[in-house]
């Protein structure tokens, strides 16, 4: 396997072409020269593609995501489709993606591995992958520094591990936070394993990105129908409910300064805040929860940030401007499975003051991610 | 049975003080004089609760809902506990339900019954609830015509029953669409067994209020910590995946007549709309859904509409006129579980026109309803 990344280094070094975005360039793709930064961008690796490849194969009843989405991408999809160019885009970092940046104006990508990431292998495997897909983005950073940054997988389910990884991605690689991407086996952050993943987050002062799959096991089935469980409502639901459980745990009481990265406007978080500080008031009052120091929209501003990706909706900007501030939201694409162009257009044709635009295109990554 | 229901009917007749709201009484309570009809009211009766401990005690393992909700407010609630109350100003329809009204300047209230309703029971139980439940409610509007109008409950489990208790409910109780509390037994109206039903709703042209309850059991797990269950984020994530899986099933091509209600602002639908419109195009164009004959926020236009139950955030009612329209949104309050005068204060302190006004408070709500 090591020998086979070694090949897949060497490949891609040698159809590289080191590209840097100045200012030349941005002004003849017609944009404004506010600097932008892509905060929510996939990739993959082909030792990852046929190690979910193996699993999605071998057990059909694994999670929901994992056979259909993984399958349907990798698994020899039909030359032409959206699922072939998914493909082709994931695991290109050096090529397309660098053309599709300049041709929307996108000055960086902050790369994150693609669901369902290292997460669904057993502990041990999970870790030994995470650590070959890091080197693996680590070395794709350092052939173009100026165009990526990129967030550190771990296996949460190998704690012990999982620090050690973290602490690595961070001050060995360079690596400028987390992603999770959602659910781990069926478990969520706010379980007392996974205590130490949250503390290393905190103490290295680095934000984790709560990626969106497929909903858990446990609330999988009316999902089952439709392709519910995917982007067009299950990954909401999913991402949603991991990041209230994470708020009503207490974890943020614990971790005062951990910070969780949501993409998807805030997964509909931003749209119930008035009902969960309104009913989480009547619950501490009723004595039916554990009392929480502050009110969950007090947490959300303190404890979240929020992306555009993939909703370029202004009604919905509005309300997440409202809710979480605009000091804590980021402009994301959802790079290959959305078009960077139609993203830039979205947020170039928001009503917002110059100042404003500063912040969601570059200069609140720059502060969250510590970019600079 | 019947005769405790008569026993009961009797009783509160006893009690009852005729009542109506002119405007002299109007003027009193401080209130513009905008007529104020209040849309998701919840009401028991002592023989559904007493049905509803049976379940709740016998069976724990039951749905998520049933030993929690029903137990904390039915069965010996801590005296002078939010539950105690709700328990009283469930049961009460003539006395205390009017005197809040008038104190908030409510001039009518649509009443349906709280959940979990009828649908907990076996099928033909659950018709005969349905009935005597029914029957209660149309006596409670008859004794106070001016001041309550009703939805009626009915089994969707017990089809055949169920079209005939909804065209009694309509020709015969003179009541004004039906209430679905969320899931019947983990099945959801898009299960081609409840087709009866809707095709009924849509002849009768009357609405289905679908109300939440807690997640059905295969997505209950996530919801069993923290009360997440509730109304604090499993109500909103139960009841969207619900009207979702609607929208995605084609019901509404085959029932384009059919109007369903939402409360709580939409269920986070308004919130999600753009990404429902994105992914239903693309997953048509992937050929990897059954082509629907309009777009998710088509139907919601069409087949929808919203009310403002339980949540008083300016900012989501912005985005909720957007989406929805002005002339599908209507107050609700959410008694006897929210606050009459703070649902009317925030609805009166929104940034509506006066002609917005009208149509939120009573206008839409006598047109989707036939209330005149």
């Amino acid at each position: 396997m090591d020998s086979d990344r070694r090949k897949f280094l060497t490949a891609t070094s040698a159809v590289l072409a080191v590209s840097t975005w100045s200012d030349a360039t941005r002004a003849q793709a017609g944009k404004a020269s506010v600097r932008k930064i892509a905060t929510e961008e996939a990739f993959a690796t082909p030792e990852l593609v046929a190690a979910w490849l193996d699993i999605a194969r071998s057990d059909p009843a694994a999670s929901l995501d994992i056979p259909t989405g993984i399958l349907s991408i990798f698994d020899n999809p039909r030359p032409g489709s959206n699922q072939d160019r998914f493909r082709r885009q994931l695991l290109d970092i050096d090529t397309e993606r660098l053309r599709d940046m300049d041709g929307a104006g996108v000055d960086m990508q902050l790369l994150s591995v693609t669901i369902p990431g290292v997460q669904i292998f057993e502990p041990a495997r999970a870790s030994a992958l995470a650590i070959t897909t890091n080197d693996h983005l680590a070395a794709a950073i350092a052939r173009h520094p100026t165009r990526f940054a990129g967030l550190a997988c771990f296996a949460p389910h190998d704690p012990v591990q999982a620090v050690r990884e973290m602490e690595r991605a961070v001050n060995v690689l360079g690596l400028k936070g987390f992603i999770v991407n959602s659910h781990t086996h069926d478990l969520y952050l706010d379980d007392p394993r996974f205590a130490p993943v949250l503390e290393a987050a905190e103490a290295l002062d680095r934000p984790i990105y709560l990626h969106p799959r497929a909903p858990s096991n446990g609330m999988a089935a009316p999902f089952r129908d439709y392709s519910m469980g995917g982007s067009i409502w299950g990954f909401g639901v999913e991402a949603g409910t991991h990041a209230v459980r994470m708020i009503l745990s207490g974890v943020f009481d614990r971790y005062p300064r951990l910070r969780i990265v949501l993409g998807h406007m805030g997964e509909a978080l931003p749209f119930w805040m008035w009902r969960l500080d309104h009913m989480a008031a009547r619950r501490a009052k009723d004595g039916r929860m554990k009392p929480l120091s502050l009110a969950p929209s007090d947490y959300f501003r303190r404890n979240f940030a929020v992306t555009t990706s993939g909703f370029e909706s202004p009604e919905v900007l509005d309300l997440v401007i409202k809710v979480a501030g605009i000091e804590n939201i980021m402009w994301a694409i959802d790079y290959p499975y959305e078009s960077s162009r139609d993203a830039a257009a979205f947020i170039d044709g928001a009503d917002l003051t110059g100042e404003q635009r500063a912040r969601v295109f570059y200069r609140n990554a720059e502060r969250h991610f510590h970019l600079i």
